[in-house]
């Protein structure tokens, strides 16, 4: 009971104390974070190391009584990526005999604040998250981590939050989609945004002005349509057709966006790829049966919940682990169809 | 407190108890279950109502620490209509303050049998469960029944299993793709099946026996293609395609396998609808944009969740409701496309 009693102490509240830190300082530099000196970081690692705190995961044996159950937040699920990406992080957990709890934010901030405040009860044993179009603070996701919940961002992160992330690499891929349709004849091509405030939609628009500039073509911002209101995107983009500089390519940011455009073009007699060039981000998997095929580039989706899986394994497993930042970059594959080619 | 013991000794094992009978037996009487005779039911109902049973929620006041959760257990996720019916799941949630949590299945009736030990704790206040495509025994279900725990099925059922029901109307809208296929010139129709065990399954299959029957057409059974076995039946499909008494229709149960033989024939230079006829149950988004367009038997997917929900909240809410049988039938639509006219 001594024994128990010593570790019960000497959890990261009691670290900081010790320190005079606050414990998101504390857990910052253990993490070893950019936003901590490097002063700091020596100090909290040798107190850490004479409190023998490295060593015994302390918060994992206050929560021995495992719920043998992981938290996957996102989005939305009628989204062919997130499907994907579901099933590689069931294959994970799976074979590690875990439960997976699927919770889904619809894009709304405030509902994954109440989520993460259900999930600081230690319901579960560690957490993957795709942040929500609308999330801006972050201060639902600091309680996560001084609570020490294993977390693991994929796909939509917050880059300057110091967590593990598993993301595709968005900026080069959609240079090279946007490459793709400049070889291809286009030159006035638009973009078709989901967001202003996600991570992934800000690589992606910078990998199409990148590539834009690259070709010494200049930005037009009014070929960057926001569709983030879905009641008013469809006339956004029929707007944008009609146009009278006629646009010749449309990059969409996500797949939705690039069925929207087909439709469009169907109901006003546009030809893909004729009149209009077409590329759209994608996990469709019908994408070669369209009429004609789609150019996509696909994400790997299935990996990417797999690697994020793994990762909140090792940190559930051995509690030292999240001192290690592990971001990985999976990449995406632009697949060329009809949509892009005459 | 006298109150509360006394409602906590008059549960349903108390019941049982005076009545000399079981648990499960008392719970089907008081389900008006077509399992139990008339005299048990009159017995079963008069003692409930001399201690008072029907008018007091027991269970429910032993259970007031609610988890504000439901469950949604279903087979899988990468599948346009599971995805619809969880929005039309949480939109019902939502509006009650309600989590939702996902549990898949995968098919796989062992995971099924451990999500519903998990959940007989108490972890959460309902269930909505679509059954895997292995599921025959149902005494993990039972289970949950015994409990008092709200769980309603939808589109999967188990037909004998006295709990509300969402389902569409699958026999009937089978009978009526099968005859379109027939109108339009096909007589060499093919089934592909997905499982030999699910509700929905047989429904669909005795419905396309029917149309060709009411066509006076003899059902050859080497038209029935069991592709339950992923690694197998796109071979078998294959193998279909080219047989010597040519096949001119298809009629696919399950979204997935009608995309197969679109590849198939692609891959294989068949004509869609020239040499080919092909009508599907599908939820797919780009139904109306593959070449050619697809037709389909579209589910009510979203109205089928947002009804179970609707059915779980009332059991949830007044307990006295899980006496009643609610099944609903909720129509799909045969919408025709390109694939199956000229």
């Amino acid at each position: 009971m001594q024994a128990l009693k010593t570790h019960i102490t000497l959890n990261i509240k009691t670290l900081a104390n010790e320190l005079g830190l606050s414990i998101g300082t504390v857990s910052k530099a253990l993490r070893n974070s950019h936003e901590i000196s490097e002063g700091t970081k020596k100090r909290v690692l040798a107190k850490a190391r004479e409190l023998n705190y490295q060593v015994n995961p302390f918060a994992s044996s206050l929560r021995k009584q495992k719920s043998k159950t992981i938290a996957v937040v996102i989005p939305e699920v009628a989204n062919n990526f997130f499907a994907l990406a579901i099933n590689g992080i069931e294959d994970v957990a799976l074979a590690k005999g875990y439960h997976v709890l699927i919770y889904l934010t619809h894009e709304d901030v405030k509902k994954e604040i109440t989520i993460s405040q259900l999930l600081q009860n230690g319901r579960v044993d560690g957490i993957l998250m795709s942040l929500s179009a609308q999330t801006k603070s972050k201060s639902h996701l600091v309680a996560l981590r001084e609570k020490e919940i294993p977390l693991v961002f994929f796909d939509r992160v917050a880059d300057e939050f110091d967590v593990p992330k598993i993301i595709t690499d968005d900026f080069d891929i959609s240079i090279k989609a946007t490459e793709h349709l400049l070889k291809n004849g286009c030159r006035q091509i638009a973009y078709l945004s989901i967001s202003n405030n996600i991570s992934i939609e800000n690589r992606r628009r910078s990998g199409y002005e990148e590539g834009l500039r690259r070709n010494n073509i200049d930005i037009d911002e009014t070929l960057i349509i926001n569709c983030e209101d879905e009641a008013t995107s469809r006339e956004k983009i029929k707007q944008l057709l009609h146009r009278e500089k006629k646009v010749d390519g449309v990059f969409a940011s996500v797949e939705k966006l690039a069925v929207m455009t087909y439709e469009l073009c169907r109901e006003n007699n546009i030809r893909i790829p004729t009149d209009l060039k077409i590329v759209g981000f994608s996990n469709l998997y019908t994408a070669a049966l369209l009429n004609p095929s789609l150019t996509t580039v696909t994400q790997p989706a299935f990996e990417m919940g797999k690697q994020a899986a793994t990762v909140l394994f090792k940190m559930i497993e051995k509690r030292g682990h999240h001192f290690l930042q592990e971001n990985t970059v999976i990449p995406s594959k632009l697949i060329i169809r009809g949509s892009s080619i005459e």
